[in-house]
């Protein structure tokens, strides 16, 4: 384990305290792995967690914190900051509710208040409900993405993936490309990477059409990547979209930047590694997201597989150490 | 070994001469699995497949026949329908040359006549130079796909892919989409699927844009999958492009239909199984070719891998019978 002054503290959104957020994260902490890359403390409600805890059998007290310098930085010892948001008498496991919906939101901004404080070096995400949040009119509380400014970045094993652009239709993409957009986005992904403990990030700039020859390559791809790289970023690009994700995951790339969504979505999806966690580039801090969501149907069943979110957490504490991607992620 | 009866005759062109076509084929057909599935015969030169038999120290031996009515049904005795379009002396392995790409014309127009005739019941293409086809003025004598006529189908293990557009610019194909043209491509692919063995096809059909939802998915792909749905054809969608072909690999579906060239490439590709093959649905025959090229590089070094002309050799006798796409495949 690495000391207690270089493992930076990472603060964990509980999720909807109706999905299976609030078990999958009891059991990545009581797995001990969380510990050797960070000092975990939970944003959340500790009578959700004590149910859970019970629930699943978990050998593991939970108790409230009032500020991080209370933790013990213990696998057996749950600690939250809890803020008296939700009772569990507000809600029913496996249902949305606007209750679980302003819960979550007022979670996510106290998450977000301590990052930017500087007191937590990283946030994670448990999987939220986006209609519980809209019933409760805060869904604006969610880190977006939001093209030239932030990103989403997915990472499964070797294979990750910056994404230009996020929900937007393709036919809107092709016609927001830009050189200075391409170039803007690379110099915020090479800024992070190298920031999260790679030092000479080597970029793979995917094209936007079949084989990488059309008006988009050469109006705005290239152009993006040759400005970048004339100011000092490693990228190669356009590469043709459907051989650069293997030749990432072959090791030829640190990093992938896809034009679209269902670019970077369908190889990572597709490809079947198990443990991706999704990182949002654009706060002034780490922060992470899981790909699955919360899973209503076995919540409370003993079934939920926690290696995703054991992998978003482990993965938030390695970056803002800048000790680069885990190895096991 | 089924019987002589059942197994179909399979022609294979063997490819541009100078690439590793010619050295994987003999491999592929020394193996004894293609006499599994058909009844194989070569379409290319007799020097040519002699000198890599030699090279690679394959116990086989080579003659040329003039009709298929001569053939031995052997792995140990490889038979070439040689017109004599090519010699030894003609060309260097490793290179592009306009001779290559005359001969391999001259052996696909073999090929498909001999198909369209009903001697062969399925030809297979080794890779060819389009360079060296390009040089001799003949490119055009490669199978094509045109959308609402012909579709480029992707084998790979159990995840298959239709592409209802190749080679186009992303934002032709947002304009292209039709009703029709996705229901014309459903008929047509339930078709191949149902006479290739597959009894009651399942077909996921894939959205357009991030989630499925966009004016493309409501104006065209919704309206054409109901079409086909009203006329017989088992067939879901749109679906979340970034979902679909994970669910194909897990058996919900028999085959995906792709809108665009890189949504199902980079689901193929990235999956990374070894044993792509190509089909070409849209002539009145099974006509399949193999994702790799010529590799230049490595002619003659005796490294060439064979898994890919071996599967498409294997499936194009197994769906030329009926008897669906092989286990192995």
């Amino acid at each position: 384990m690495t000391s207690t002054q270089t493992r930076p503290l990472v603060g964990t959104v509980i999720g909807d305290p109706a999905g299976i957020g609030p078990e999958v994260i009891a059991k990545a902490w009581c797995s001990g792995e969380v510990h050797k890359s960070s000092r975990p403390v939970l944003i959340g409600s500790v009578e959700v967690m004590q149910k859970v805890v019970q629930d699943a059998g978990l050998k593991a007290q939970v108790r409230a914190i009032k500020s991080v310098d209370e933790i013990s930085d213990s696998a057996e010892m749950i600690e939250i900051l809890d803020s008296g948001a939700l009772s569990l008498s507000d809600f029913t496991v496996g249902q949305d509710n606007a209750s679980c919906g302003r819960a979550s939101a007022v979670w996510l901004d106290e998450a977000d208040r301590l990052a930017r404080d500087g007191v937590l070096a990283a946030t994670v995400m448990g999987p939220i409900s986006s209609v519980s949040m809209k019933m409760a009119g805060v869904l604006d509380k969610v880190i977006k993405v939001t093209p030239g400014e932030s990103y989403l970045f997915l990472v499964s094993g070797p294979l990750r993936v910056a994404h230009v652009t996020d929900h937007m239709p393709l036919r809107d993409v092709c016609a927001l490309l830009s050189a200075e957009l391409i170039s803007s986005a690379l110099h915020t992904l090479d800024d992070r990477l190298r920031a999260w403990g790679i030092a000479e990030p080597r970029i793979g700039v995917a094209g936007l059409n079949p084989h990488a020859t059309g008006d988009e390559e050469v109006n705005a791809i290239a152009p993006g990547v040759q400005q970048a790289v004339a100011n000092g970023v490693n990228a190669e690009g356009p590469v043709s979209p459907d051989a650069i994700f293997r030749q990432c995951i072959e090791g030829r790339y640190d990093a992938i930047l896809a034009m679209y969504h269902d670019q970077g979505h369908i190889a990572i999806k597709t490809w079947g590694f198990s443990g991706n966690s999704a990182v949002i580039i654009g706060p002034p801090y780490v922060h992470l997201s899981v790909a699955h969501g919360t899973a209503y149907d076995i919540v409370g069943k003993g079934v939920a597989d926690h290696r995703m979110i054991l992998s978003a957490m482990t993965t938030a504490g390695s970056l803002a150490a800048g000790a680069g991607f885990p190895k096991e992620n």
